[in-house]
């Protein structure tokens, strides 16, 4: 952020998946990390207790943390019911609520938290400037967010940025995801039945989304930024990947399912701005990562049985 | 709306300028209307006394009405700040709110109300379908809110049409706008300073604005739809005619202003779809329209002396 190398940052979502690992790095950052939410991220970290979904005082709380960033990541939906509830239309309205009080308490940076699933997926390599068009409830209600925090900041004269997502794996990861489902199942003994698995898909480990954000909470940097690997891996290599590392090879059943409609062979994220204007390059290669968490399941799997 | 010719209507901003106009011609076409709001439509309208803005039991209160179409208007910004103020975003949160309790309630129709602010201005036939670029605050509110509503009804399975206004005259318009004000001061002996007036614009009476919004809540029609007049009238051919139904010919300074930055030469809407599947045309002609509003202005003045 211009003129402010250490900001302070009021991040909300701060005891999520993606929430840890972004305060770890504002924090090594030299970042003042203030919490808003429901719960306390511990840590030492200060918390501003607060349900943003509900009308409580979020001006007063707000005011009183006076930070010059904020880093608004907190989204709940019931699990399983992402792409469809109308809980996201809540998290609009509460997210505008949060960005209006900020500003109206001399923030100067709002970094918002979106996803991939705000392009259109016709096109294998997703590219900020593309147009838009979300196809589920969730992907309309994070483009309709951003639309209107880059209006209203640009009124305002506030800097006003927004992470892309893309697909994210491990240590922490709610179940139901990919390399998280496999990685344990596979640990427990069990066998997967999945997909042909030659689909394509961008991935990166949360600590380095965490990174991302928390370096794009500390820049100037303007707009919509993909935050990705900028590499198309196959699903298979992926899940071959924790076979080996989970000495469980041939345990993966490929073609079980079939692709849903709706996904493309391949989607991948242009990492130019990300890399350029953020100053971001992944730490962690797909086999370390993937790696890192087949060893935070391993440990957890054995702390159950011990 | 499918099956239901003269249906129960949860009206907000019923006691507005427009909403009064379109809940006159609910009752006209039979419907029952029920008011949602801060005030008291009066008139016998059955009111639910709510503060859209604050969390109070909207869920309730819309449960209760229990109405098939919800026909909402409500959208009140600090006057002259229409375009810009902060409120706008509160406006969409609080809109997403009552769209989510009415379709939870088991609401079957949804109508709202936006601009021909939400379409870019550069070309002059401002039709449905074109892609939007809405260059205000207001504008974007409005525009993002229509593509949740559009996405949310789809994906619960309930009708939404959106109404897209462009420019609206007639008895009890608030001040600042072209129409009032110029009879109003003309009718007062005073002298109006204007542009050269050379744009055209397209102007419904609010009375046929109202009657449009009811035919549209009584109808299946989904999307968004114009409702305009479909012509295009110089605001110079608009003045000429209050000077003479005023008798106060050249007192119109024309030229003593320029056009503001980002005001086109010519906006008008196409009507294909309000007249063929809403089934709507303009009951008032422009020059009736005007001497209806001059006539209104007259006997407000009269009023005020005697």
């Amino acid at each position: 952020m211009t003129g402010e190398a250490r900001p302070k940052v009021l991040v909300t979502g701060a005891t999520g998946y993606v929430g840890r690992a972004a305060v770890r790095h504002l924090r090594a950052l030299g970042c003042t990390v203030h919490a808003l939410g429901r719960h306390d991220p511990g840590d030492g970290i200060a918390w501003h207790r607060t349900d943003l979904l509900a009308d409580g005082d979020l001006v007063g709380a707000v005011a009183d943390i006076d930070a010059q960033v904020c880093l608004h990541l907190a989204w709940s939906v019931p699990p399983g019911r992402f792409w469809t509830h109308p809980d996201n239309l809540d998290w609009v309205g509460a997210s505008l609520r949060l960005f209006r009080a900020f500003v109206a308490a001399g923030g100067r940076r709002v970094v918002g938290v979106g996803s991939c699933a705000e392009y259109a997926w016709d096109v294998p390599l997703l590219r900020e400037e593309m147009p838009l068009r979300p196809d589920t409830l969730y992907g309309r209600a994070k483009a309709a967010l951003a639309d209107l925090l880059f209006a209203f900041a640009q009124q305002e004269g506030v800097e006003a940025a927004w992470a892309r997502l893309f697909f994210l794996y491990g240590p922490g990861e709610p179940e139901g995801k990919l390399v998280s489902d496999a990685a344990s199942i596979l640990l427990r003994g069990g066998r997967v039945a999945t997909t042909p698995g030659e689909q394509s898909r961008d991935f990166l480990h949360v600590d380095d989304v965490g990174r991302a954000l928390a370096l794009l909470s500390c820049t100037s940097m303007t707009g919509p930024v993909n935050i990705a690997s900028g590499q198309a891996v196959r699903v298979r290599e992926v899940l071959e990947r924790i076979e080996r590392l989970t000495d469980t090879e041939g345990r993966v059943d490929y073609g079980q399912r079939s692709l849903a409609a709706g996904e493309p062979m391949k989607l991948v994220g242009d990492v130019s701005r990300l890399r350029d204007e953020v100053g971001f390059r992944p730490h962690f290669s797909l086999e370390a990562g993937l790696r890192d968490t087949v060893d935070h399941w391993r440990q957890r799997l054995q702390d159950r049985v011990s």
